[in-house]
C-alpha cells in the first residue's frame, strides 16, 4: 500500500474484488462499503456494489473512491439482501473510468450474474476476436466482458454456473481473481497460477466472505479461514462453502511478488504470509546486501517504512522520521494542473529537518520505476542539509512488462532499462543507490515458496500475450465523465 | 408538447432521436446539443451523444435533462467531427434511467456502431429468448440492445451495415425509428407502418441531419428536406444521401395520432402536416361535436392552447387567458414529496380570476388519461368564481394499451375505461364533458391519411406482443443513481 | 412577468419579499418556498429564507434560483417555527449574488433581526458615508445593510421596533418595500411613495403574511386582505395586525407603471388591480394608437401575450400563436457562451410557420429597451414568411434611466434615446412601429390613479440621487462563487 | 497534527491563518491556497481567501476542506494580486460554518480591510456589549467581527491603519494572531502572551509572508525568517518590513505547549524549536517516568509516532509498527451516522498483528481527553492477542476548560477529571497506565521557556473570561449549509 500511487510514478495494481454470502438477510451494501473502503488502495478510478436480494440484482458503479461513488443514500437505495459483490478498479485511461467500472452485470439464457474480476487475461484480444465472429457485440473495453461470454456460452449446455465456470477455465489464460455472483449462488475462482490474492472469511453473523486481501476481513470483523488455492473454485450457497480443485496443482503457484513489496496493505496476509514482515525483511536483506555507515535510516512513506525500520534493525542504525506527508491528499485539482511537479511533492512530503539536518542518510523506497520521484525527493532531503543521501529500494531493478494486472507493459519508461547504475546515481544525486536481489524477493516469505517475479527477471510463469495487430477501424469506445 | 407531462398524470413518449453527418469535421458535439434541446419534450429522464471523429466514437450518456446531462466542458470533451448521434428518453422506471440511457454504442466484428431509438418492439422478448440461448449477454433491459445483436448478427454475413439494417428490419416486429451512426455512415430507418415520425434536414453549412421533429432541424438552422417514408433506409455518406426502399409500401401507414394531439412540438410538421394546425382542427371539430352556450374559452397550457384557439373560432365564443403557469418548473422537489397535490397543481398553474370569475367556461384539455389532474383544474376554476365548468379533450377516450411506444400499457389506469360518461362528469365536477370522435381525430391532417389510433379504437396495425411469461428468475437489472 | 428577462435584453426588477406569522407552530419554511416559488420571476439570482422559533432566528441564502437554493434536507433543517421571512434577488453584478443574498440577519443591543427589501434608496450612498464615519462596517454593498444600521440606531432610543422602523423611515429615501422580522414580531413597511407593491394576505390555518404580489398568496391559499398603503408600517403580533400610518398621505402614490407592464404576474393584483386586464388594457389603447391592416396578432411569449389578445379583441384582427417557447429553459450554457446569440434566440423561440407564413402579422411586445431581441424576433417572423411586421410596443419608449428598484442607471443602453422613430423601423426591419403613449399608460387601472412614470417621461415623484463620486479606494468587496 | 481530530474524541485547533505580500503582481491565490492545504490540520470546518489587487479585494470562503472549497476555476475568479490572506477554521457548531467562515472583508471609513484570526478573546461578550449599545449590528457570531469593529472605530482617529491596530490591542484580551489586509499594507499581530504561534517566511520571488507556521512556507518555497514576538505588530508595505513593538515585552511569553504537543506540525518549528523533536522529548520523559518491561513501543498513528520513537529510544525497548491507518479518510458518511463506533475505529485503524501478537505492548498516544478512543484501540490490541497493553500519554492530565484557542471549555467531558487513576487503568482495560507531567511537558523545547499550560494547571497567564450571562433574547444566528 502507498500514498504515492495517488502522486507519483508509481505501478498501479488493477483491481481489488470482494464478495457477501451472508446466511440471512442483512446490510450487505454496508459490508461491501466498508470492504472496498479496506482495498481502495487496491483501485482508485472506480468502485461498485451489486447486491442480491432474493435474485433480483441491484447495482451501482462510478468512477471515483468508494466514499465519492457511495453515500448513505445510495447505500439504502442499494438496499439489503442476502449476497454481494463489490469492486474498486484502476484503469490506465480516464475516458474509461466509468465504462469500465464493475461489478459487470448481466442478463443471459439462465438468468443474471454479476462479476467483479482482479488480474488481466492474456487471451483476451483472441477470444474477443473469435466472440465478434459469432455475432456478439461489446460495450467495455474491459476482458471482464469477454469472461461474461465465456461463462454464459458453456452456460449453454453446463448444469451449474459452477460448472460453466470450471469449462470456462481451460479458456481463459492470464491472471485473473473472480468473483461472480447468481442469483443464489456466490462463486470466487483464482487462475491455476494464483497471480492475484484471494481469500476467504467466516462472517460474524453467520455466513462467508472472498476478498483479495484479508484487511477487508478485518474491516467487517470477519474472521480468516484460508487462501483460495491457485486454481480453486469455491461455491458458497445456502451457508455452505463447496469446493472444485479441477484446476488445481496443475501449474506452479506464481504469486505477484510485488503484492509483498508494494500492492497490498501491511496489515495484510497474503497467502499465509505476513505483508509488514515481507516488507521488513526486504529491508534486512538490503541492509546485508547494501551496508553503508550513516545516521539515520528514514522511509518514504508510506510503504518504505516498513522496509526502513527492518533496514534499521538489521543494520543498527536508528530509524528517524524523515518526512510529514500531507494527509488531506484527496482530490486536489493541483496533481491535475501539474503547473508545478517539484512543489507537487514538497506539498505532499515535507522532510523533517531536525531528523536529517547534517546527517548521512539511508532512504528506503519500495521501488524505482521511472524514477522521476525518487529524484525529486532526494532534492528534498539535500535541501534539508542532508550530509549523504543512501537510497536503497526494496524491490529489485523493473526490467520487463507485466501482463498479469499491473499498468507496465513498456520498457520505454523503465528507468533502470536505460541507464546504467553509475548513471542513475548520478541522475537521482545520490550518494549511493541498491535494488533487492531478485534471488532475495523470493525469500521474503521464507524458503520454498514460488512466484512470478516476470517483471524483474523477464522469466514469466506463462506465455505473455502475442503482440497487438492494429485494427481495421479505430474502435475506441470511450465515455466522456463529470469529474 | 406540454408541460403537463412533467407534473400530471399524462402518458409519456418514450424518445426522441437526432443524428448529424456534416461535410466537414464541425462541432458535431453542440449541433447534437441544440438538437436535443429542441426535442427535450419527447424524453426527460436521460440524454445522450455520441461523437464520431474518423471512425473513433466518443459517446456520454446520463440520467437527467439535456442541459443537466451536459456542460460546456463534457461538450468540449465529446470534442469535433463529421456525424453524431444524439437521443433524450424517457423511461417508466427510475431506477434505470442511467443504465437505458442512449445512444447505445457497442463493438461488433466489423466495428463499432451508435445506437438512438424511438419506439417499441412488440417482438423484443422472443427475440430476446433466442439470443440468449445461443449465448448472448444483455447488459441492459432496452430492446434497443436487441436491435443492435440482431443488426450485428446480419452484419456477419451482409456486404454492409445498410444491408445488415436492411436484413434486420425483417426480424424487428413494432415500432421504430432507428439513427445508426457506423464509422463511416449515418443511417436513418423508419418501420414499415411508420408509428413514430423521422425527418431529413439539410444543414446551413453542408451535410444532413435526421430528427424525429422538424423543431430540431429549426433548432440549428437545417431546411426540412422531406419525411423519411414508412419502411425506408436512407444511408447519409460522404456528404450524399442513398435510400432503400424495400420495406416500403408493403403495409398502411399508421403514424400515432397521438404525435398531433399531444406528444409533438406545435412548431413541428410531422408527416407533412402542422401540428398546431392539426390541434386547432381538433379544436374546431370539438366545437361541432360539443357546442355549448359560454362566456369564454380557455386551454390548460401548454397543450390544450392549441385546440382552445381552434374551439374559440369555430364557436365564436371568446379566448381568454386562463392560467399562468409558473415557467420555474425544472426540478423542484415538491412535486416528489408529494406532501400536497393539491398545493402541487396550485403551484404551477394559477387561475387569472377576471378571465374567469362569473364566467361560463369551456376548458380545453389534450387529454384525459387519469383524470386526477383535471379534477383538480377544474376546483381550481371553480375557487375562481367560475360560474359553469365545460370539459372538452382534444383527444378521444383512451380505452386500450399502446404497445408502439408510450407507456399506457394496462387499462386499469385509465378512466375513462372504468367509468360512465355521466359518472365522469360528477367525478370531474364538471357541467359537461366531451371527447373527439375518434372518427375526427383521424381528420385532422385532412382526409384520406390513415393513423394508428389503437389506444382509442383497440385497432391496431400490427399484432401486439403477447403477454409476458413470467421469468424463471427474477431478472431485474437496475442501476441505483445519485439524483 | 416574462421569461426573456432570462435571456433578452429585458430590465430586471430588483427583487420579492414575502414573510409569514403563523397563529401556531408551523412548517413555515416550506411555506415560504412556495412563495418565493412563485415569486421566482421578481429575481432569480439568489433566494432566501429565515425562519423563526420562538426569537430563534435560523436562515439560509445562496446563489440560484428557489430550488436550486433549497432542498427538502435543507428546508428541513431550517424547520418550523411561528414565523419567516423569504426573499428572491436579481443583483446586477454576478461576483455579489451570495454576498448580497437576503434576508439578512443581524443582531442589534436589542436582540435580532431579519431584513428583507424591494426597491432602492436614493439617498444610500449619504447614509452609509455618515455611518461609516461613526465607525460602522458594512459587510456587504447592498443598502439593506444601511436599513438595518438606521433602524438598529433609532432602536437604541425607540421604546419598540415598530417605533424604530417608524423613526427611521424619516431618514430614508427613495423606494423601499421592507419586510422585518424580529423575535416577536413580523412587520411590513412600504415608502410613503408607494413605489413597490405590498401586500397582506390571510393563512388559512390562522395568522398572516405580507408578499410583493397577490400570487404568492395564492399558491399557499392565502386569502387577499388588502394592499398596504404608501408609508404605512403594518405589525402582525400574535396573530393581530395593527397599523402605523404616520407617513401615509404625505405624497402622491406613485406605484411604478411597469408592475403593470412587465414585471408582475398577470395573474396577480397590484394595488387592487389585475394585471392581466391592465395588459389587455394596454393591447387596446395600442390598437386605438396604431391601427394596421393586418392578417394576424401575435405576441412575444411570455409577457406579450396579455396585450397581443387585448389589441386582437380592440382591432378584430384575429389573435394567433406566433410561437413555441422551449420550457425547459433553466440553467442552460448556452446563453453564457454567447456563441451565437441569434442561434440564442432561434432555440428559446420558434415561430410556428402555418401561423405567419404569408401573413401580414402584428407582433406585440412588453417593451422595447436595447432593441438587440425584438430585431432578431422580427427576422425569425421575416424567415418564417412573414409578409408584413407591425411592431408594437405595450410599454412607452424607454428614455430615461430608473432610480427606484430597476436596473437602467444609464441612457446610454437605451435604443430608444439615440434614434429617431424612422431610424427604428429600418434598424428593426418592420414595416412600421408603434409605442404606447406615457398618456395612455396612466389609464391602464381606470382613471384618477398616479404612477411613477419616470422612465418614460423623465419626471420623477421624488428627487433622484446625486451623482455619485468616485472613492479614494476601490472598495468592491466581491465574492466568487462555484455555479 | 493528528488524523484523530478528523475521527475520535480529540480537542480541536481553532484556527490556521497566511498572508501574502508580493513585490509584484503574482498568482496569490495559489500561494494561499498551497499554505492553507499545509495548514489544513488547524482547521477542517471551513476555507476562505482574500486576494487584493490594486486595492480591489476580492473573497471567496465557504464550509469545506480547502481543497472542497477552492478549485482552479475558483482560484483563477479570485484572480493575481500583489497580497492574500487566507485562513482555515475548526468552528464547534455546524450550523455556522459558512457563516463564520474567515478572511471577513468590511467596510469601513477609511476603506477596505481582510481579517484573519486564530485564538479566542477573553472579553469579546463584554466589547460586543458595548458596541451593540452604541448601534452596532453584528452578522456573524465570531470574535473576529468584534476586532474588525474596535480596530474601524480606533481608524477615525488613527493616522493610519497599523496605529490603529496598535489602539485596539490596548483593547483585546485573549488570545489572537491576526493577519489583517488593508488596500495597501498587510499586517500581522500577536497578542502580548503569544498564545498561538505566527511567524514570517520571504518568498522566493520577493516580498514577505506571514503564517501560523513554518510548515507552510516551506509549502510554498518561502526561507523561515523569524517568530513575530509576542505583542508585535509587523507591517509589510512595498516590499520592506516595519515593527511596533509597543506591545512587546510586557507580559510572560506564554505560548500554548498543546502546540508542541499535538496541534502544530511535526515538520513545523514553533518559536524556534522543532515540533518533532519536541514530542520525541516527551517520549523520553515518558519513558523516565514510567518505565515498564515491555516487547514493543508502537504510537497511535500519526500524532502518537514522533513520541514513541522517542520513547523507544530512551527506554531501549525496540520501536514497531503498531497499525495501518487507512488513508481514505476524507468525507467517509460512516462516521456521520455511528451506527457502529467500534466498526468506525476499526476502520480508520488495524492492527498489524505480526508485531503485536504475544507482546507486551507499550502504547503512545498524544492526549486523552475524553477516553473513548483509547479505550476501542487498546480493545484491538487485545483482539490482535496483545499480552499486555501500557498506554502512556505524552500530554499531562487534562483538568481544566481552555479559554485560548481550542474547544474545550467545560470540565464535564474530560476523564481525568472524574476518575481516580486506578479507575482509569480499569475503564481503559490497560495494565498501566501514565501521564508525561506537568514539570516535564515545559521542558520540551529546553529549559528556561515559558508556556500556557493552564488545561493541566488550571494556572492561566492572563484571567480567563467571567461566566457568561444568558441573554434575554435567544440571539442564535444560525446559517444552514448543503453539505
Amino acid at each position: 500500500m502507498s500514498d504515492s500511487q495517488l502522486i507519483f510514478d508509481k505501478l498501479h495494481e488493477e483491481c481489488g474484488v470482494v464478495g457477501f454470502c451472508c446466511e440471512k438477510n442483512s446490510d450487505v451494501a454496508s459490508l461491501c462499503y466498508y470492504a472496498l473502503y479496506a482495498l481502495q488502495h487496491r483501485g482508485q478510478q472506480s468502485a461498485g456494489i451489486a447486491v442480491n436480494d432474493d435474485g433480483v440484482i441491484t447495482a451501482h458503479c462510478d468512477a471515483g473512491l468508494v466514499n465519492e461513488v457511495f453515500d448513505e443514500s445510495l447505500l439504502s437505495q442499494l438496499g439489503r439482501g442476502t449476497m454481494a459483490v463489490g469492486h474498486v478498479r484502476y484503469s490506465t485511461t480516464g475516458h474509461e473510468r466509468r465504462l469500465n467500472a464493475q461489478p459487470m452485470v448481466v442478463n443471459h439464457v439462465k438468468g443474471i450474474m454479476a462479476l467483479a474480476h482482479n488480474g488481466n487475461l492474456t487471451n483476451d484480444a483472441e477470444l474477443r476476436e473469435a466472440l465478434e465472429f459469432s455475432g456478439s457485440i461489446f460495450h467495455s473495453t474491459s476482458d471482464t466482458e469477454v469472461i461474461a461470454y465465456i461463462i454464459t456460452k458453456e452456460r449453454l449446455r453446463a448444469s451449474s454456473i459452477e460448472e460453466a465456470i470450471c469449462c470456462a477455465m481451460y479458456k481463459l489464460a492470464g491472471a485473473y481473481s473472480l468473483i461472480i455472483m447468481s442469483p443464489q449462488k456466490l462463486i470466487a475462482a483464482r487462475d491455476p497460477y494464483g497471480f492475484r490474492p484471494l481469500c476467504i472469511g467466516k462472517l460474524p453473523d453467520g455466513g462467508y466472505m472472498f476478498a483479495s486481501e484479508t484487511c477487508a476481513l478485518d474491516s467487517v470483523g470477519a474472521t480468516f479461514i484460508r487462501d483460495i488455492a491457485p486454481g480453486e473454485i469455491v461455491i458458497c450457497e445456502k451457508g455452505q462453502l463447496r469446493s472444485i480443485t479441477e484446476h488445481c496443482n496443475k501449474c506452479t503457484p506464481s504469486i505477484c511478488v510485488f503484492e509483498y513489496i508494494y500492492f497490498a496493505r501491511p496489515d495484510s496476509y497474503i497467502d499465509g504470509y505476513s505483508v509488514h514482515l515481507a516488507r521488513q525483511k526486504a529491508g534486512a536483506f538490503l541492509a546485508l546486501e547494501y551496508p553503508v555507515d550513516a545516521d539515520v535510516v528514514i522511509g518514504v512513506p508510506d510503504s518504505g517504512i516498513d522496509a526502513a525500520l527492518g533496514y534499521s534493525k538489521q543494520s543498527g542504525i536508528p530509524y528517524g522520521m524523515g518526512f510529514i506527508k500531507n494527509k488531506y491528499i484527496g482530490r486536489t485539482f493541483i496533481e491535475e494542473t501539474q503547473a508545478s511537479r517539484e512543489r507537487g511533492v514538497r506539498i505532499k512530503l515535507n522532510p523533517i529537518a531536525s531528523t536529517i539536518e547534517g546527517k548521512r542518510v539511508v532512504l528506503i523506497d519500495d521501488s524505482i520505476v521511472r524514477g522521476v520521484t525518487i529524484a525529486r525527493i532526494v532534492k528534498l532531503l539535500r535541501d534539508a542539509g542532508a550530509k549523504e543521501v543512501h537510497v536503497r529500494s526494496s524491490a529489485p531493478k523493473f526490467l520487463h512488462p507485466c501482463y498479469f494486472g499491473t499498468d507496465v507493459d513498456s520498457k520505454e519508461t523503465l528507468i533502470a532499462c536505460k541507464y546504467t547504475d553509475e548513471e542513475l546515481v548520478s541522475m537521482l544525486g545520490v550518494d549511493s543507490l541498491g535494488f533487492l536481489s531478485v534471488e532475495n524477493v523470493t525469500k521474503l516469505n521464507g524458503e520454498g515458496k514460488t512466484y512470478c517475479t516476470g517483471c524483474f527477471s523477464g522469466i514469466y510463469p506463462c506465455p505473455p500475450p502475442p503482440p497487438r495487430k492494429k485494427s481495421k477501424f479505430l474502435q475506441k469506445i470511450s465515455q466522456t465523465e463529470k469529474e
